[in-house]
């Protein structure tokens, strides 16, 4: 089915939401508790009627009595009942309807093979926007509209994130909102029998809310429509693709998870490449690229300038990038020539990267401007240790690289040390916010910011070569 | 010079420490405020000294008006002076100076190489068992002698770290503290100009208290002297080694930072290897590894089974497992059958990983009883979502896995996802010390946990064949 846009719109930013049927704790309306719009129940047991109200909820014994026009309705219910749900949607004119009811394809049974046929045909003869089944739907923090309680709301970013996993879906808004990373909108489309990713990336390729995506995909069901859209969208933004069921095991899971079919892993990364999609393979690698792509600008090269660590770090850095990609260089003779004019050597060192040691910390600015005339260097890195979290130099040193980001070319990123005890995270959180803030992305590790440039750079590059006609694409 | 045990005894858990100059902000005499000995300082600027009366501290202005015998001293006296500070160390007949002066040859000047020279005959002629230079010395936390003010203390563990940077000592013992893993002893011995990485090797492998050993090393000064202790060490405890200037980045950052001569990086894999060592790769390997160690029963197999996730997490811990090495696997027929007995599969699978899904989580006694019974399985991994911390299921999934364990042959491992607001920290450190009391070691990210499991499945490994006589070592 060609999904309608202008459905999605309504689906994705509803006026109206009703939830027809629910868990036993009243999850999805719960879920909906700072939704903007107007909320409705549709449940026919009498001894819930009093809990509903008690939400603030009106509750109607069928979706046709809701006396407005509904957007989306979240189905909840047994699966015996659904289709005669989804009959009421139709009747209703409702945008779309997001089916959490689960127990078909995934389960490997005969019965719940039929069932989802059934549930297909429905849809498709009627046109009704069926996402999932077997899904958390969406999330759209904007207008309030969540796939769990316990989701943010009330804040809006330029994220966009399609997942075949509804635990996913949730895991990613979550750590990207707690590492200062906000979404537009995202969906979990979970069995995707109607709507499916191709869909949703297409939609998210021609939203300008957003300005990269995400995506956990298992398999595809449309191997050629779902490439030439990704390669249509990865030539506008980026687009961070991450395979679930690269191995085996993996695999095995992936097909009694969604009875999604197998792609060789080389076919899949050779496709990914060509598309000029980003592949990561993990929850923790999405959410870095993301934010590296979010934050940074445009990547040029791989050569790091590092500030702001002491010897062992230094080391360890040096040694990440290296084997990550991202280089550590030495710098140009000029840079070396204006250190030496200052910098004291007692516990300390300057080759890059530039360790300031206690003596040199009131230069920092000055370093950092060092490191943004540098030829040999393509890319900032400051560390902000537990140590300058706690003492007085933390303002100097943050101010010290957002001046430099906003007069620089080049990108520029910090590492934060998660070394902090309960009491330092509220401080790690404003420094978070304060740096990314100017567009400097932050990172708890070396390795995963390391990761992170790479990829980013190696989007950059591919969009260079293709920008330029020297990439077959 | 040969170490002198006794002498080493003394200065890890010394009855008093003299602290001689300091830093600009007392960081030495502050550190050691917890220090549950005597406490001197020897300073001789008169406009310190009511700042030193005001800690609590007997200041004198020379080490020999001490009135009492002095185990270790702390040397943060500018390089002039540490000579005749080192002169007073041996009249006084003290057990070890721990030298956290700088300027020597790291700074790759000649006046800094000329010093150190000077200061490393010093000590051979005297015998003065010397510490450092450019160090943070010793770490015990259970007598309260700190290398930072920061560090813990009051309490004690079973892991010994040696480092040759200051940093890493510290950021280990804090990151280690943090999840739950304290220290017995901990050394940063810097320029090692006397006392190095061997000698501390050995004195920790005869140390009863000390289960596993940690190790950051750059570079080796004698390599023969190293290799045959850590084989004889490793014999009879883990050793963790992780080298920092793998890649030539870092290796030009080691040779800035400690002036240690490079070795080619196969050469020292394979040589840790034959050893018997743990090789890795990073500060989160290095903490995960010793993590498993610690609490792990020895791991003789590869292959775990899964259980607690929903479907995308399983696809992803089959993936992030394969990826590293262990395996999850297809359970035997016994225990499919077992499970074909009670598992509901609406929203929920049993192949391995098990989602139990909300139908099951009820009988997540019984399906880790499954597991550990199965012939397929080696190890037994729980999933603790953050739904589960914050809901009334978290201490029955506890109490199971806790009593598993208590019975079973099979090491048995959680995770435990990062997706934490900062109220909930609370609650998951109470997760972790309750789950590591019973031995259940828990890490927060699949991928570490894999590496964890994987390297000491390759560490049991070798002990199996070299305790059988099958490796040549």
């Amino acid at each position: 089915m060609k999904a309608d846009f202008s459905r999605l719109d309504r689906a994705f930013a509803p006026q109206c939401v009703a939830v027809v049927g629910d868990k036993p704790d009243f999850k999805w309306l719960r879920g909906q508790s700072q939704f903007k719009g107007k909320l409705y129940s549709v449940q026919i047991n009498p001894r819930n009627f009093e809990k509903i109200k008690a939400m603030g909820v009106d509750n109607y014994t069928s979706l046709s009595d809701i006396p407005e026009p509904v957007d989306l309705v979240i189905v909840a219910v047994p699966r015996a009942v659904a289709p005669q749900i989804l009959d009421d949607c139709v009747r209703k004119g409702v945008a779309a309807a997001h089916v959490f009811t689960s127990g078909y394809s995934e389960t490997g049974t005969e019965e719940g093979v039929r069932l989802e046929r059934l549930l297909k045909e429905q849809a498709e003869q009627t046109g009704l926007h069926l996402i999932g089944p077997n899904c958390l739907g969406f999330f759209n923090p904007a207008v309030g509209l969540k796939q769990v309680p316990d989701q943010y709301s009330g804040t809006t970013g330029p994220v966009g994130f399609i997942s075949q996993s509804g635990n996913h879906a949730v895991a990613f808004s979550m750590d990207a909102h707690l590492v200062g990373l906000d979404l537009s909108k995202s969906v979990s489309f979970g069995g995707g029998i109607v709507l499916d990713s191709a869909d949703f990336l297409e939609y998210f390729g021609q939203d300008p809310g957003i300005k990269v995506i995400g995506m956990y995909v298992e398999g595809v069901k449309d191997g050629r429509r779902f490439l030439s859209v990704l390669r249509e969208v990865a030539a506008r933004k980026p687009v961070v693709v991450w395979k679930g069921g690269r191995t085996e095991d993996g695999e095995r899971a992936a097909v009694s998870h969604t009875g999604s079919l197998a792609v060789s892993q080389t076919t899949w990364d050779s496709v990914m490449r060509q598309c000029g999609a980003i592949k990561v393979n993990g929850s923790d690698a999405m959410v870095d690229t993301v934010k590296a792509l979010v934050f940074l600008l445009p990547v040029q090269g791989n050569r790091v300038g590092v500030t702001g660590g002491s010897g062992g770090q230094s080391v360890e850095i040096a040694d990440v990038f290296a084997e990550a990609g991202p280089k550590v260089p030495l710098l140009t003779q000029k840079s070396y020539a204006e250190l030496a004019s200052f910098f004291n050597l007692v516990g300390a060192s300057y080759r890059n990267p530039i360790d300031t040691g206690n003596m040199n910390r009131g230069q920092m600015k000055r370093i950092l401007e060092i490191l943004e005339q540098d030829d040999n260097v393509d890319n900032l890195v400051l560390l902000v240790t537990p140590r300058m979290v706690r003492g007085n130099q933390l303002d100097s040193y943050l101010n010290a690289l957002i001046d430099v980001r906003r007069k620089a070319n080049k990108p520029v990123m910090a590492f934060l040390s998660t070394l902090f005890s309960s009491e330092e995270t509220q401080v790690a959180r404003e420094v978070i916010r304060k740096l990314q803030g100017a567009g400097i992305p932050v990172f708890g590790s070396f390795q995963r910011g390391a990761r992170a440039l790479r990829n980013a750079h190696e989007y950059y590059e591919f969009k260079r070569r293709t920008d330029h006609g020297t990439d077959p694409g």
